[in-house]
């Protein structure tokens, strides 16, 4: 509250430090506060007046506005008797997970843990889906749905970094099962007449970054922030969507930002900043392919939110089917997600010659199986395929039919990824990426585009803009930002994409699947907002920041199919408009822009300036490279 | 002359194996042929029926032709009298280390050294120009030039590999003191009338290669090779000519054809491959730049030819300075030598704050310090306020004005080179090149471009051309070539070239002149023929295959220098004609492509047709990126 009053939203530590001193009284108070003013400065100063005055002030709450809270007598003679709460699930290998590992690791007991718990687990591999299991409840505001105000856009859960909140269809039967309380409206759309539409929020999970609200095109906003105290019932009504509520056909494309979201996020509840800019792309991935994808994933920010022991957000849907992830080093990774490939395509190929040689020896079985290897590299009709042919299987003793049947996991075809940060793709893991957009294979990589090292303290990278402040540039980065998508795109046979979810919600979801269709490699460049970038309002605003940038012309989307040139058209398409906002104007809205020109204020104009202009030669480049591509 | 007259040219292998199987009688000589036979068939019959049959015949000649040698009856009596050769110089350490390491160690007497020899040379730094010493009388027939067809034009030095012909221009003394047989010619040229051109040859460094006699662009042919029995003599003359004859005044600009080559090159006498088509690029950057250059090398043949120990073929001039070189590992080597710059860079700023506080105390010498520093980066103009200011500071005593002295080395601009082929640059140590270009620092980069790693083997690079068989390529690469070009382009701010010395000798040393001129990251890269590719006719055609490359379109020249675009002019230009002559003709002149016809005739032609495709479609895309660069 006292902070929310001076501005520093849910930033309560100076006030807690303050009140310690005040309360300790290790240090003479008149002391203790001016050592932490000028603390303040120095750490600060760069980032403006204002923001030491917020950090003045707070200082000032602390020393005042604290309570004494009475310590009840009878705590003296205390019993610590808390329950062990009982860990459910229908995975038994998570369950079992949870209860031996994760909650003593949580509870900081993990070294009292013997050698003999993780019997099973020499190579590492940790039970997918336990991030669920933590129900961290840190969000002081969640949203409340209100059904009367909504369109059923569901771009609430689109941008959601946190997949807490997801809409359901349910049929009559669900919706007469449902808890008390539990919200519906009719459904919209041809063919849904007889479904009710439910906006699910997992109160518990939520972290508040308050970004759906903020989202909501409703004339009246359908979504409000209330306080956790008063949403905890809803956490039951999420629950009950999601263990009854079975998928249903919406007559919703999958590839659109409404269709997308009725499928179920095989990442959730990760533990990635409030208002995080890169996983709601990751997220997105996970529920257009999540059941058949591989992750490869270089270190970085999403090596933390996509697995930070002991809990993982990787999940798998009702048939126990989610991503396979890894994480390797900064500097393999591409090379790493490649190893992935060669394997999967190695098992998968001699899944063919086995089924080959099956079509060849028995001719009741040869249809399915030359039905199988015709569709093998088809992502929906191998799904097919590969039941049929199991099915057909079932039972035969030849050798090539165990061999199918035991490894009938690669007989669908998988969706292979390589994840990472701009550090990595455009720096030290670049001679990698390279490598592997080179092979001419079928893979794609995604980067979270942050333009800064976010996880190691916000050193420039190669994508840093100029002009940007960031540590290895504390005097503004003066070089451009590397076009990493014209490079990928130099080669010819490689998909090349930038989007920003944000931005352009629906040519994002476009551009992953063309990316995911298209058989060669592929390259997606999702500009991420982050906390690093210190934007103004905080990461509330992670989608407008997106429409701004492209506005102005400081981010461009666009998407280079070389499918479409083998069919004789232009593969690039250009889908950013012409600048309608003012370049600086946007920058200056972030502090690792702002506290360039508060430092050093001729430089950072001249830097600014310099950057306006290349981003005016870029938006110029990309419109030739249209016609170039063109053949006009 | 049995390997001559059978087709082999100097290839004489396979005659002297069955040579010595039939001599030796150590197995019968019927199981010997056959098993000889046979292992041509399994080890060439990649390369087509008339390789085979050309070795099959070697081994009938080797069985059938040998000549009984009688051992004179007094050899058994004969004693070991051989003199020891006095090793002479002006350079004490090059001697010295010529007498005491290298002929030790290539009399493979090298493990008899104490470790007291290397006293001195802890840092393992060798002294340059000691391959000088080596002269290995390779050769068996060396070029004899005949001044009277001869046009002055130079480029039998220019595209010499090996640094053995060279142009000198006498004064009237020097003519008359030249030796006997030393020949001479009235010299071309406004302001030279009172000059005598001569063509040098070390006959004794020659490798016989016969290129400078291929290009002599002579009416009758300038030069012709003789068998170097005939030609020892020119030793003399050449020896002569390199110590005695003085640097000129030629009225020919240095960066051109004829002008570079009256320049020592620093590069002399290197172990390459007769005809190597990577060496007369290195040799002419030493010409240019050589007295102030530094050079990181990476591993591949660039680093063999560089450095083939115990001999350094990088030598100095009659000042005593020459490049600077080291070799580190392939995959580090752009670092390495980004390394270099940032040592010299701190080096000579140290310098530049010594001499600002020297010309603010000591108003003497205000005005010589100040030419110094406006004139630092200066290549020119800093030769000269150099050897001023060291001048004026001699004796005195200020504790800046010592540091100065000593450390004079670094206040002439430096050249900063990294050298290394495909493999490198393209592959493996590709992050760092993509590092070093991103930086935006004054450093230079040559490729030598063979398409193949040539010195391990021949394993495909991603600059390898689709269609081409190579290791890891056995069924031939079916991508295309990366366009490393177009990726250092995408920077905007970095110097990029392609040229084919041969193709057009002076684009190519025009583009080196400018990319070294350049204030910031250049890189060139340099169509390289190679033993390795199996060229028609041999290395002999090193220069004739590059022009045959560039007009069937197979490479391309170009130059991208931003320094046009800062004055609002095309950076890009275009230096390559549309192709006169046929993509596939011209690959069917080189095994690399024809061993792929032999193997998989079918594939081969589709590969072809796709390679001559790509040629086209690169050719449009470049004529079109003159065009877009052009603002048209």
């Amino acid at each position: 509250k006292l902070a929310r009053a001076i501005g520093l939203g849910g930033r309560i530590n100076m006030i807690l430090q303050a009140a310690f001193f005040k309360i300790s009284g290790i240090i003479q108070e008149d002391i203790a506060v001016k050592a932490m003013k000028d603390a303040v400065v120095t750490s600060y100063g760069k980032k403006g007046p204002k923001v030491v005055e917020m950090n003045h002030a707070a200082i000032d709450a602390g020393i005042k506005s604290f309570v004494k809270v009475e310590i009840p007598a009878d705590w003296k003679d205390a019993v610590d008797n808390s329950e062990t709460i009982e860990i459910k699930g229908d995975r038994e290998d998570l369950v079992n997970y949870v209860r031996d590992i994760m909650a003593p690791v949580n509870a900081q007991l993990g070294d009292t843990l013997p050698v003999s718990t993780f019997t099973g687990m020499a190579d590492g591999t940790f039970p997918q889906g336990s991030a669920a299991y933590e129900k961290r409840g840190v969000a002081v505001d969640v949203p409340e749905w209100i059904p009367e105000n909504c369109i059923e856009c569901n771009q609430c859960a689109y941008v959601c970094p946190h997949a807490v909140i997801r809409p359901f269809a349910l049929n009559e039967d669900e919706k007469t099962n449902a808890p008390d309380g539990f919200k519906t409206k009719a459904m919209m759309g041809k063919g849904n007449e007889d479904k009710s539409f439910n906006m699910a929020v997992s109160v518990m999970d939520c972290t508040g970054c308050g970004v759906c609200v903020k989202t909501c095109p409703a004339k009246e906003k359908a979504l409000v922030m209330k306080s956790l105290d008063s949403q905890m019932s809803e956490q039951e009504n999420y629950n009950y969507a999601f263990e009854t509520v079975s998928d249903k056909e919406t007559g919703f494309a999958e590839n659109t930002v409404k269709g997308s979201q009725f499928k179920q996020p095989l990442l959730e509840f990760s533990g990635a900043c409030a208002g995080c800019g890169e996983t709601p792309y990751a997220k997105l991935i996970t529920q257009l392919f999540g059941d058949r994808m591989y992750i490869a994933n270089a270190t970085g920010c999403s090596s933390i939110w996509g697995g930070s022991a002991p809990a993982t957000p990787y999940t798998v849907n009702k048939e126990g089917k989610g991503p396979a992830w890894g994480n390797s080093l900064f500097e393999d990774n591409a090379e790493y997600g490649f190893g992935m490939l060669l394997a999967v395509n190695q098992m998968r190929t001699g899944l063919q010659t086995k089924a080959e040689a099956l079509a060849a020896k028995d001719a009741t079985i040869a249809d399915i199986c030359n039905t199988w290897i015709s569709s093998m590299y088809d992502a929906k009709a191998s799904k097919v395929s590969s039941a049929a042919l199991v099915k057909a299987l079932e039972g035969n003793t030849a050798t090539e039919a165990k061999h199918i049947v035991n490894n009938a996991e690669f007989l669908e075809k998988k969706s292979m990824w390589i994840f990472g940060g701009d550090g990595w793709a455009y720096d030290i893991g670049f001679g990698g990426v390279d490598h592997v957009i080179a092979s001419g294979e079928d893979i794609n990589i995604f980067v979270f585009d942050t333009e800064v090292y976010s996880n190691t303290g916000g050193q420039m990278s190669k994508a840093s803009q100029t002009g940007q402040l960031a540590a290895l540039a504390a005097a503004g980065k003066e070089t451009k930002k590397k076009d990493l998508g014209a490079i990928a795109m130099s080669y010819g046979n490689v998909y090349v994409a930038q989007i920003a979810l944000g931005a352009n919600m629906g040519q994002a979801v476009k551009a992953i699947s063309e990316a995911e269709a298209y058989d060669g490699p592929s390259l997606v460049i999702g500009y991420a907002p982050c906390i690093n970038h210190g934007q103004k309002g905080g990461l509330i605003n992670m989608i407008e920041v997106q429409k701004d940038a492209v506005n102005a012309g400081y981010w461009h989307l666009y998407r280079f199919n070389p499918a479409l040139a083998n069919d004789g058209k232009n593969p690039f398409t250009f889908d950013s408009k012409a600048p309608t906002a003012d370049y600086k104007a946007f920058i200056k809205s972030q502090t690792r822009y702002t506290s360039l020109a508060l430092q050093f204020p001729d430089k950072a104009e001249h830097l600014f300036d310099v950057a306006s202009k290349n981003a005016d030669a870029r938006f110029a480049h990309l419109t030739k490279l249209s016609k170039l591509y063109g053949n006009d």
